[in-house]
């Protein structure tokens, strides 16, 4: 079965199309990654997990792959250096998986992201001593798992966009990231609005379409 | 039907029987209150819909009632002067039914009671401009709706034990209460326990218990 | 009880404190707008009931209600002439409710938005159409009900920020607007962010965080 | 225990009793299919996991397995040349265990599918394209997981009957498909009507139940 | 606002656009009705309020109303002699409002159904009794709301294509017809096909698409 | 710690004290298997892991272990002869877990059932051959999967006491066995009395209660 | 529409056709009845609303009706005397509608059935000072709403069967009277059997179905 | 990324931060725990699975490691004697790796507490027998899975402070602890409070924050 590639996403939208690696065959991805080599173009799959990741690497030997969020790229990364545009702020290292899906889909997007993750609510004063600093970022991407409050703070303090990311970090009520959703969704009277459950990927291409506003 | 009172509850529990009035009818209710009158005793009824105290004022005529909550009592309130024991905390008025349903059960059991109603966490430093009034009372009653974030805050700031109540307010997702339950609990690390949605009667038995241990 | 009106709201995000009028009996609400009143300042509630609106017009002569929405400002409409900021997409008359939440809580941000109410996905070409008109659009505010896939489609065909609305619209499995909710969550794949269930107003602030950073 | 065949469903509904192989153990299986190996007829079992058919191809040698979708029949697969009758759409590769599933299962019926796989909606000019192709065929299974808005789409370019298969891929609200079964169904506006997630089987039974009235 | 009719939606799929009556206002249905009366054209209103008809009625005299079903029609009913094409089964008149949205649908695309309405399983003998009448019809809806097994007992006597619809009539776990809903669904197995939960007019349209493939 | 065994349930309810398998680890089972030999009483442990049984069998010889359904005696099973008491009434083979917990349950109570497993409603004739045959059980249970119509039929059909037990059999809406739950309650209109999902052994038990009547 | 009646019920099961009337309108219930007059029978109808009473009570003057259970009787309620086969156990007067139910259903049955309203966990001591008095009772029907423990301790205490009805009586995470339900499955270890939420006539049926088996 | 420990949690709560194991990778412990190791101090972290222990206890040698509940601390556990203060109160041995949770967690407080686990209620004379020991507790901690059952029948016998802990132990209706918790929840009538499913943690803190009070 040959890949039919939407051509004309990257002029339609900015950004090309990307692959969602969970419920695909290795086969199958490799057909998909064969046709993006063939066009001397690079590839981003989300959500590859590490067994599937093994076979790949043998095929596209210059390839990149981050474990903890399952982002594979055809080609090695590169951080464009950036001032200020977009920051990615969460809790503590619990919901590393989500802020490094972000972090290198704003990559593959040729944006730099800053990494802001110890700013937990519980000792509040925390984020209170980086408000200024954060203040600088054109847009927040705010990860929470658990009850999910931290961007509801954040949006109550800063002026910014807010791009609420849950994660499926927690257990018992809060075992799907079903309770982090909720309680971001039931916050939104600040104007925050929110994506699916461990979706960094679209919370990045958000905020890039945010940005590409501010060039025009 | 007669009424078969729990004689012993009171020396058990150091509280007596409570009537739910919701789901009885004005007949139910008259005879019940019949049986505390003929006693000689005060009764104390949740959840009372306003078109049963309309018959229930007929035959009681000193009795109280709130509508905000549907509190009703067969003898009037009175309030006794305490210091700092309870502190009722919410973010404003939305959810004074069930801050009134706490006031007034705590009324009942001889206990006064401290409404704190404008703290919400969308401006939080209103609620960090009265942490020092607070760290007075001995327990915190913490009452929010919508994502119910107010008493996760409460618990990182202060020490005391928070009880909190999840309420009914809010639309969409948290039509039900169901977010603000399930964010409360989610928020557990901090030893925040929860009690069901608009439930103000239960968090004031709660307060009473812990209240008891201080007596001895 | 007196309001504790969030004074530093404003300079901090640029919007002043706005009112949920469903929860909140007439009398408390007459409290809050008579602060405002006093303070010379215009004041937005939302989701005011029409017979608690009979109460508040008596005191407030020249105020204004939209009784689809519910949206009450104390002082009459003004729309502000502007040019494409933000297009308000439905695909018909059911979500009105809705759009109208959005329009009127950007008049009262001074802000414009265009109604585009009838490109209904079930027709698509009648959405086609007008793809070069949406294009002039800054952000797009996509309502739906039912499967909620209209932000979908638009999220495809167009490169701007999306904001997605899921709305209360439709029965059986749509009943409560989760179905839509949902629908536009698993989505986000393309970069769209939602709000809670039939949350105009979020939206609209939401748009204003977004175009405060075209000002800069 | 004797496996007691449904002798006359074949003469009743004109296709055989079929084995849903996921909660059977391969003992189970292993006597069922002798039954049939000893009437001499084809079996079809579904959802059958790759190390019950380790198991079950050492006794029938000739069978035929998929491991994509767990289809498995006793016999060799035979695609019988047909025209047009059904198609099998879907937006990519990742739901290819249940196009395989009908595929298969309408092969066990003597009926041939054509596999359309590659008109997401995320760029819909690619289904756009298609429209007239598809237009021949008499019916459409239309597979999505995520928000499942393909069968929306296709239901509303096309008169033919469209018969939706909400798919488990996806993550988050999407997780186990009850987003694309709730989605699809939401829409039945159109006409639609929609299976059990990850059904493709029972899709392929509604469209023999279908092109039977044809034969007539 | 006009109403933006999707024109070519006859050419199409075969039937006009309906219109959704439940969300809409008043006045926006008579708005849309007077753009079908200019076009000389009948037009079918599903869902539709009694309160709301009362004003709808005195503007256009010879329209039709269905109280059980809320289907409103333009112009009076007729019904057209068809033999044999569409059987409505259901198992007693607790769920004639959907039995009779399907009635009215069809005869508005002017096909004639049967209305089979006293066939539930708990005394199967009566379905028994029917079956060879009910093998004449070319396709079987059929209605159950509580625990919904009609659908799954017709389709595992008779070969025709079924059409199952939930209906909301239950209570307690079944108050709001998603356990119908469910059960219909994993009964698939029998190539049965399900619409939403009372959405007799989309089974009547899925019936539409199968009889107009027989046309040609 | 030692096991506080509850020495009046024999006398109170006519069965002992039987052990929760599943949440227990091996040193905890063996410690009360350990009571149990010393007291030399025979138990009965239930949805035991194969993986606890490979420890258990070290210790304890003669004991018995049914894999299918987990279920564990200390002493080797013994089936006493017994007329037509229960029937134990299935589709098919894919229940057989919960079959075997309810049979080897009453075989621990000294009572024998008889295994019908062979009579799923999608051939319904199956059934009605049977039902003379049926007609002999004082109690019937029954299983079902998926959407678990079987109980419906039988209770419509016969009189005696019908016990049904929704089992964890099926996919997507079945996965976790609530449909057929939900389906059985719903369902409750003949008397149909129901169990947790896959509890054979609440359904013995339940066949036991009513049994003892008989004796006196 | 003429009314089918399944006239062989009464045959098979020892029971006639019941009629359920919420989701009938009065005059599909007056049919109905009419067909019972006429053959001279008595009839029962279960959850009729006050307001269709109304009606009926005009066509069939003797005719009974409970408002609080909405039990109708075609004719007046005739109370056969019977020793203790029926024990319908509550906590309180909440859940009397349910009560009412059981206890009018059984004596259509002609079969006494004993109240005991008065037994809360509360207070677990009540419940004590009956267990003698209970235990001469053949059949336990024991009603909760809330969070439904009470059959469970019946259960733990008692030998004969019980069966579980939960009621809807209650607020929050009780509500709809799901928990309750939940938490009688749940406990379902000692053969507690249940029935759907407020459904006291489908325990009173399942008691009728047990009954019987005595009398052979 | 360098670890930012909330320094003041300590002097504000009166118990400094700990670690949630579940989500973070081995390194990231470590990096954690180093931090604790050159301040000299002790750490808790909840929730840790054994093959991430494996890793640390090579880097940290005198580590504690409870594999039951997943408790893990950086110092040996040293249980420090105390009268009476705590009881941890559990049916039986299933929900043990939640006592124990609660037990290690009051010891990194230095509180001793009793475990009491074999008082199930199925049986309950067992906790009869038991009261008067239980009352010289100061706080009762109340575990409970299946139907959640016992902190009502506690809470209705007892005047200290329950909190009320649900476990995840069970199947069918009762898998995932949410039958216990919303059991637990809806029985707060009498002033239980509730924590997360298997949450001992979390009541261990509760506990804390009250046994603080008595020190004033």
């Amino acid at each position: 079965m040959s890949f039919n590639y939407d051509k004309s996403r990257e002029n339609r939208l900015g950004f090309p199309e990307i692959i969602y690696g969970k419920a695909k065959t290795a086969d199958e991805l490799l057909d998909i990654l064969s046709f993006f080599e063939n066009q001397n173009k690079n590839a981003l799959i989300t959500k590859l997990q590490p067994e599937k990741y093994q076979i790949l690497k043998t095929h596209f030997a210059g390839s990149f792959y981050d474990r903890r969020s399952g982002i594979f790229m055809l080609r090695p990364v590169k951080i464009h250096q950036s001032d200020y545009s977009v920051a990615l702020i969460s809790a503590g290292t619990s919901d590393m998986h989500v802020v490094n899906e972000a972090y290198y889909t704003l990559a593959f997007l040729n944006l730099q992201a800053e990494k802001i993750t110890d700013v937990g609510v519980a000792g509040i004063h925390r984020l209170m001593d980086k408000i200024e600093y954060i203040k600088q970022f054109k847009i927040l991407i705010v990860m929470a798992g658990f009850e999910g409050l931290l961007p509801s703070v954040v949006g109550g303090l800063l002026p910014q966009p807010v791009i609420a990311v849950p994660t499926s970090v927690g257990y018992g009520v809060a075992e799907s990231g079903k309770t982090a959703l909720n309680s971001m969704l039931a916050s939104c009277a600040n104007g925050i609005t929110v994506t699916n459950i461990d979706n960094g990927y679209g919370a990045a291409i958000a905020a890039f379409r945010i940005l590409n506003l501010l060039k025009k």
